[in-house]
């Protein structure tokens, strides 16, 4: 029997009802803060903790053994210093946005290579006309950089839409999904960024992914090549990508995540060409398959938990993901 | 050994370089027409003529028995009145055209669906924030009206996003491609269309698809849902779809085709909430895929011919596609 406090900003009452019957299974309490107001003031004394809390709303919650967090990004939940217990458990919701994220990733890759800003920009002006060349998934090689939940349901619907070639880039050797045709280490990423038309980005935000794309690594892509990142803003050079897409060599880039955030009113990305930049939304609390999916995960963790199992989307917090 | 007049603004080396291949084989001769000036002088005593001509360019041509099109919708040049010899043999290039229609229209969902414009315009302001509550083709409910190879392309694709239902309809009684969940016949339209979050409509331009959706047919979708429409843009009632969309019926309509074409500068529905109106290019000849296959088609097609066998894509003029 727990006090758990939930971060309910998300919630309707289908899901809240979903919630109350996985624990009171359990015999746990739970308290839910509608606003990050109440879950400054309302967290202390809960031992387990659920959603998207803010780091400065937890550090004094002595009581705090679990944190289950809402979303996948965890690099602000790593450190030993935020937490009154440094043995705290952290679990993510890893899985939840994946089917939101690839159908982000989708609708970039498509609106850049079928250069939608420019014939939204002439609609705008009631004006009618082709502009000219378009590109297409279809025959296309995308490199995908991190083969997790992510990078695999984005490969999979590129996959099914035709292109050619699928390259999964990941830390350590091993398999990954049977949507992609080769799998490179991420030592490798020279190599296997070289000639694909889509370079897609779902890193999470560790320093081993600072400046992933560099000035270097940009020359190194193909010509007319696309970029796309969803997973954090730091791992690409921006000044190197400004110039870039200046230069042409890039045709375009969508950037769900940017440094800093919010990207500055006056900053030189905004007005850089063929930018399609969204304000980290991608993989939001706004769709409702992600809310299902993120609430069945936390479900599942209760059971585990209560049962002394070993908990599911374990944040190995050296790793950083 | 045939003369034979080729419209040939889309094609490259390469691609002349294949229909030369595929012609000479049999021994006939070709003529390039660079531009619709060239095509309109020079296609007199062409026996068979391939390309995107205008109809009054091929009036007066009588030595003309065979027109392969390279494009799909043929609706201006079903009649008799066009051509000196009525018994012209017309051919479209249906097939070719699948491909990137069906990604115009996969990028057109996903941009609605995840209110991609409201974010453009938001970041043309360089805004930053959650705008709210977004869609998915992930468990959704899709009505495909045209069940050839364009709304079966989408059909298939759609699916493979994780779409719950696919229902195709189509004008006769006969199964369709594995992607369709359920097949309905024209009859059976208004059955069709409620509870779909997608209406798209892929169909020819003939009488029997004059209105197909009109402000009956709006009332009967689903509160929220989206209309797609890559077919010809009579099949909906204009004035009725402006009033579905300023009263909110309808979450959002992407039309690639409208009445008429160019849309005059101060129609009123430019101005229509949610809509997304790109100037008939889903299907044009800017993608290589489309240019290849559409090659394919009638080098396939002059072997049929040459060697007096039915040819592929044969128009049924009084049907109308």
């Amino acid at each position: 029997m727990a006090k758990i406090g939930i971060n309910a900003a998300f919630l309707d009452e289908g899901l809240k009802a979903r919630i109350n019957a996985a624990t009171s299974a359990y015999g746990h309490e739970v308290v839910y803060f509608e606003n990050d107001e109440e879950a400054l003031q309302g967290s202390d004394g809960c031992e387990i903790l659920f959603g998207n809390f803010k780091p400065e709303a937890i550090t004094a919650d002595k009581a705090l053994k679990w944190l289950h967090c809402s979303f996948a990004g965890v690099d602000k939940f790593t450190s030993d210093d935020i937490y009154a217990n440094p043995d705290v458990i952290v679990t993510n919701s890893a899985g939840g946005y994946g089917v939101t994220i690839a159908e982000h990733m989708i609708c970039v890759a498509l609106m850049m290579m079928r250069r939608m800003p420019e014939y939204m920009a002439q609609t705008a002006k009631h004006g009618w006309g082709i502009i000219g060349e378009i590109d297409s998934i279809m025959r296309s090689t995308i490199t995908i950089v991190g083969m997790g939940d992510i990078g695999t349901n984005f490969a999979r619907r590129a996959k099914a839409m035709g292109a050619s070639c699928i390259r999964g880039v990941r830390r350590t050797k091993k398999p990954g999904d049977a949507a992609y045709d080769e799998v490179y280490t991420i030592d490798q990423l020279d190599e296997a960024i070289q000639g694909a038309d889509i370079v897609a980005l779902c890193v999470p935000g560790t320093d081993a992914t600072t400046h992933l794309i560099d000035a270097h690594r940009l020359s190194l892509m193909k010509d007319g090549a696309y970029l796309i990142n969803v997973g954090r803003g730091w791992a690409v050079d921006q000044p190197a990508l400004i110039q870039a897409l200046e230069s042409g060599k890039l045709r375009g880039a969508a950037l769900d995540v940017v440094v800093p955030e919010p990207l500055p009113v006056d900053d030189a990305l905004w007005n850089a060409p063929n930018v399609l930049i969204t304000p980290h939304v991608s993989g939001n609390m706004t769709l409702d398959v992600t809310r299902d999916l993120v609430v069945d995960m936390f479900c599942e963790n209760i059971a585990h938990y209560s049962k002394g199992e070993p908990l599911r989307n374990l944040v190995d917090r050296k790793a950083g993901y």
